[in-house]
């Protein structure tokens, strides 16, 4: 989901940027054009998220996947170790792949809860001679989220942020690196941002890709190669947008009070269910069950009817799931409980 | 430059695809609407290139930089080789990448002669044990490209079409694979072609990034992660454009024209000049100079003020470049010349 004003600005430039004569989609990537609406963007993200000046911001491609490969390929320097926490199907992927280039220590895993807490980090096994520690502050299929930063002393600590980045104020100094698809609450897909501290850039193992290192987009204002522009226009009007809202202190409000509306009506509820600790729910995803799961199709049918779309659970684990990122009003959620207590006035 | 026809199109559904009350941009790549317009686009694109069916067509992240590298990663299948052929500077940019995956044997250059022609086949020095055979058929800066696809026996042909793609046709069976960036003739940057014939795409070399394996794409359909979603819809858009203008044999003619005009006008003049030998000379970059370079400074600026943007040569080479891909039309090069004629009249 994108914002309605977001989009409706993409449509009125569609043709001619500011008078320019272009479309954004045809602008060559080192005009001057192109390269304002770039920098703008950099500079509300650094803006709104208050990244320190020591830390460089890259606008990639490739999604947090390629990710998953680039962090130990970039940030292992040397050492033959990193440690990963283990939350859910993300950090899963993201431990599979750092497997193929280092010992992946897993120092937490709440796997034997099916993924329904964080593990608290007083249990932690580190390995002190870990290159970084790597951990998903959201999990979008278990939502299930961390509602602290873990404390990783001298070591790196890195994060996917992909489904929670912009949801609310983060204190980006504790971070080696942040990377994020665009996706979910930043722009369209084909975007993926880096946020990463300058010490941390440096050589790449042997033989990773020129694509693949850090350096290289960092050293080239992530233009050595014709970036997504496009998608980097559309997260510029994002950014934009959320200036407008309040910045992420205005975000974080909005998001909260979504967060915990629906919550409390499932909780209530004798129909619904919301199986994760409390005290670890994602503002972001709201997995849910129905009482009796043979309503699951007729619920997701009805709820589509009433224009309640993308509630269904994901095909890992069924069930229902309310994506409620910063871009769904809170009229949206709105929407979503009253439509959920009319079923299950009908249904029980 | 796109279509204008493709713009207002995408203009005019950008805030509701096909009455489904979502943008594009909004859609999961998995849900039915996205994946329609997907297999839509990879129909259009194989019946206006005529791809046989033991060819796999994957639509990625990454710019033909990051393929610089997943050739060699992909391809070599064990061996050490692979014959590269040199005509300018994104052959040297693939060769650079290439060495660092294994020995790099230039079959041909033209660097001695500035890269202003193209060397002969049959001065070609292949190594019989080549994994593959690597060229670029059209070099954008220099505006040099074959007129002729190479024969390379049972040794497969690969080749960097970014800037030549749906240009004209081909015959997709004489080669191993084809990349293309989009963003000359395909549709939006971040978005890449590669056309694979299914034999080779095997197991990459130990240490690939799964996301630079061409078998994780191959098997899920480019949907391992979440693609680039809008550049792929507007990729979907051109294709269609293209069969409206009578598919590729149609855009041949169009492009055939083009150029034509330009080079008559450029040799007949006294102003200006194309150093490219005339058997090699691009039908989409029109490289030129003028007789005196003092005027280029002027002779930018007026075009500009006439409407004719980004003539200026690449920043490594300087004096004047017209690409002229696809999406501009024979106006645009009419003009071009009515301008050029009219600046030289008052300047000689």
């Amino acid at each position: 989901m994108l914002p309605a004003e977001v989009l409706e600005h993409a449509a009125s430039e569609m043709m001619d940027w500011h008078g320019c004569g272009m479309s954004v989609m045809e602008m060559s990537h080192r005009g001057k054009e192109f390269v304002s609406i770039a920098e703008k963007a950099e500079k509300d993200l650094r803006e709104i998220m208050n990244i320190p000046g020591n830390y460089k911001v890259l606008f990639l491609q490739g999604g947090a996947t390629s990710q998953f490969a680039m962090v130990p390929m970039n940030l292992l320097r040397g050492k033959k170790s990193a440690d990963y926490i283990n939350t859910g199907q993300w950090s899963k992927k993201a431990i599979a792949e750092a497997r193929r280039y280092c010992n992946v220590n897993v120092a937490a895993t709440s796997e034997a809860d099916n993924f329904m807490n964080v593990p608290p980090q007083s249990e932690w096994k580190h390995n002190p001679d870990a290159a970084y520690v790597h951990y998903t502050p959201n999990e979008t299929i278990g939502g299930v989220e961390f509602h602290f930063i873990p404390e990783t002393g001298s070591v790196p600590l890195v994060a996917d942020m992909s489904s929670t980045i912009l949801s609310r104020p983060i204190d980006v100094s504790k971070f080696g690196v942040i990377y994020a698809g665009a996706q979910k609450n930043i722009g369209p897909a084909g975007l993926t941002i880096v946020i990463i501290r300058e010490d941390l850039i440096g050589e790449a193992v042997a033989g990773t890709p020129l694509m693949f290192s850090y350096k290289t987009h960092a050293e080239n204002n992530s233009m050595y190669n014709t970036p997504p522009t496009y998608a980097w226009y559309i997260a510029g009007l994002v950014f934009e947008w959320i200036k407008n809202k309040g910045g992420l202190a205005g975000m974080a409000g909005i998001n909260k009070r979504k967060a915990e509306k629906l919550y409390a009506f499932i909780d209530k509820s004798d129909m619904y269910r919301n199986p994760v600790d409390p005290a670890c729910r994602s503002w972001m995803n709201v997995p849910f069950t129905l009482k009796n799961p043979d309503l699951d199709g007729r619920f997701l049918e009805q709820a589509k009817t009433a224009g309640l779309a993308a509630l269904k659970g994901h095909r890992s684990v069924g069930g229902m799931r309310a994506s409620i990122y910063n871009a769904m009003p809170e009229e949206g959620v709105d929407a979503l409980i009253a439509f959920m207590q009319e079923f299950e006035k009908k249904n029980i």
